[in-house]
Formats: structure tokens, sequence, C-alpha cells
């Protein structure tokens, strides 16, 4: 038995031109990918690390390894051609059972409760997803206009998605479809329940400039 | 004809102990409510300002304005039992046609640009408000269990949302229903459409002390 993280970063690819994607950007001034796997690391030091980056950025990678000193054990995936098909790839390392988190490259503000919480409850639940409540009126578009719903019933939902090897492996034998949003989506597909626990409102996704300036904060 | 914005600061009152309302703390020096004024007043310096304040925090707000020299004129009103009672005290002070904003006090970071676009389509639609997309996946509870709902269906709703006067006064005159989440919905109750243009990702609700960080980085 043993457990393992997938962490996934996508990000346009470096030989695209254009920025540099997030992950690799520092907060102060460590980079974001680092800080997401230490911060795994540092809730289970046994916990097995794979990163999944897309193939042209695994040389950037190494050597941002190696001028930061970043000496964390970790293996490395190629990214898939979606979010789907980089876990896949993941997946495919992972050789033993146990439980499996996947997690965004770029939320390295997961809090160690977080974590620890994800991983005991889907030894119990098997798939556990982390969410938070949505703190502003939510609308949904309808053909013609708009209306409010309850907010109350809606959960924003965030990553370490964990669950057991097994029955993630079985999940991502489906065939591809658009419908995949997330991990937990993919196992629902395959006729599985989710079980949902809070998360921490600043495990936030650094998508935007703004996201950057709001991570050296919480940094 | 005149416009109007109304700004509801709700917060626990003072005498209640416990902590400062968010609304009075101060961002990089300046209380959060004075900022919230003033970026309604740089973008209409002919704009008039009513703010909403519970009694027993007015005499503080004036102290405040004083020690920060604060001179922007406005007028306050009583805050009520919830935010569409403190809201239709507000309208009261209303007594030309025109258009009216209602602003929640702890949002100081809307943008010039979505505070304008406001008041000149709502000059147009009647009823304007500024929403921003759901950027994470988005579940719904359901009595047995929880299910992915398609986010790019969906909208976070910011404020000022933006009417013309007798529209929301009309709508104001109804009865208090527990479903009036904010004036979009007031005004949808009483039969009208709502009109939804982009807000900006930033003008966040300060309400928890994560939230009070981002606005140091913002301010």
């Amino acid at each position: 038995m043993k457990n393992y993280v997938i962490v996934v970063a996508g990000g346009k690819g470096l030989r695209m031109g254009g920025d540099i994607p997030k992950q690799f950007l520092p907060v102060k001034g460590k980079p974001v990918l680092m800080r997401t796997l230490e911060a795994f690391h540092a809730c289970d030091a046994q916990l097995e690390l794979i990163l999944v980056l897309p193939a042209d950025q695994q040389a950037y990678w190494k050597e941002l390894c190696s001028t930061c000193h970043f000496t964390l054990p970790h293996r490395i995936a190629d990214g898939g051609e979606t979010r789907f098909h980089s876990v896949r790839n993941g997946l495919a390392l992972v050789d033993e059972e146990g439980l499996v988190g996947v997690h965004d490259g770029v939320r390295p503000f997961v809090s160690q409760e977080v974590i620890r919480n994800c991983y005991r409850e889907a030894a119990q639940k098997e798939a556990v997803i982390p969410v938070v409540e949505v703190v502003e009126t939510l609308r949904r578009l309808e053909e013609s206009g708009s209306e409010t719903v309850p907010r109350s019933s809606y959960r924003l939902v965030q990553t370490p998605q964990v669950f057991t090897v097994s029955l993630l492996k079985q999940a991502y034998a489906q065939p591809y479809s658009p419908m995949f949003t997330d991990d937990a989506s993919v196992v629902e597909a395959a006729g599985h329940a989710v079980h949902l626990i809070p998360g921490n409102r600043e495990n936030i996704k650094l998508t935007t400039p703004f996201d950057l300036k709001v991570a050296e904060v919480l940094a």
C-alpha cells in the first residue's frame, strides 16, 4: 500500500512563445510548482510525488530545480492534450494499491489540514473532494435572460481530489468526454459517488495576474 | 434628473462588542468605506452619495471622517433589519427621477469602467448588474449527493446594481421576502428583467481576514 499525489501542471507550452506558464513563476522568490510539491511532502513525507508536465517544459523545469536547489524526489509524466489525458499519463506511473490524489499545480496554498482530511476520508469513502461555499449571489443563465439560484445549494470545487487507486484507474479507463471537467466528474461517469468535505478558501487556483498578487500575500 | 448611489454598510453593530465592522477597517491607511465612496465620486462628481449605516455606527463614522479629514459630501440613512430594509431607507432619500445604483460598502475595488458602464447601460435597459464568470468547477447539492453543473451557465453577481429611480422605488414598495438576496432579485420579483454586463474580478466583497490581506495588495 502506497499513497500518491499527481500534480498536474498545464499552461501553454514554452515553445508557443508568450508568457512563462504560471506554475513556473516565483511567489516570494520560489516557483509556484515547488511550493505545491512541498505542501504535499510536508503533510506526508512518504507520499509519492508525480508531476505531470508538457514534454516541452520538462527541460526548463529540470534547469529550474537545479537553479533553485530543489531536491524533493518526484517522477515526471508527460502532459496530454487535455487535463483528462494528463491525469491518465500520471496514473500510468502509479504502480501499487493505495490512495491517489490529483492536484492542480497552480494551487500552492492548499492547507495541511485539507490534504490530511482528504486522504483520511478517502480511505473510508473511496472518493473525496474539497469544496467551499459560494459567497456571492449566483445566477443561472437561461435561454431568455437569467435567474438567481440559491447559492447555499452550490459549492465551488477545489483539489486535491483523492481516490482509491483502483477506483481512479477504473474511471480513467473510460473514453474521454468533454464533460470531464475534473476527476470527480470522471469518477461519477464511471458510476461512483463522490464525497464532499470542506476545503480552505486560500486554496486558490493561480490563473490571472490578480491571483499572483494575492499569492504574494498568502506566501 | 439626478443620479444617485446608495452605499450599503452592514456589519455587526458597534454596541454588540466584538470586532470593528469591516467597512471601517483601514486598507493602506484609509477606511474601506471612504475608498468605496471615493470610487463613485471619482467616476462622476455630480453623483449624489447616500450612505446607509446602522444607527449605532453613525457617531463613530462621523468621528472617523473628522479624524481622516474625509470631506466628501454624503447623506446618511439608517440601516434596517435586513439589507432590503437598509436599501429601502436609503431610497427614501432619493428625491428626483434619474438613475440609482446600490453598492456594497465593502466593495471598494469596483473599477471606474464598471461603474460607468452600469450607469450608461441602465439609462437604456433600466436594470443593470455586473457579473463575473465562475472560474472553478461548480457543483449543485442534491437531496442525495451532488452533481457537477456547467459553470459556463452561471455568473457571480457583484455591485453596483443600477436602475431607474422609478423602477427601483416601485420594486422596493413590495413587502419583504427572504428570497431577496440582492436588488436584482427584488426588481425581478416586481416583474422586470435585469440586464447583465461584465464586472471586474478585483471587485471583491471584503468579508474575511483573507479578503483584507488581498485588499492590501489591491489598494
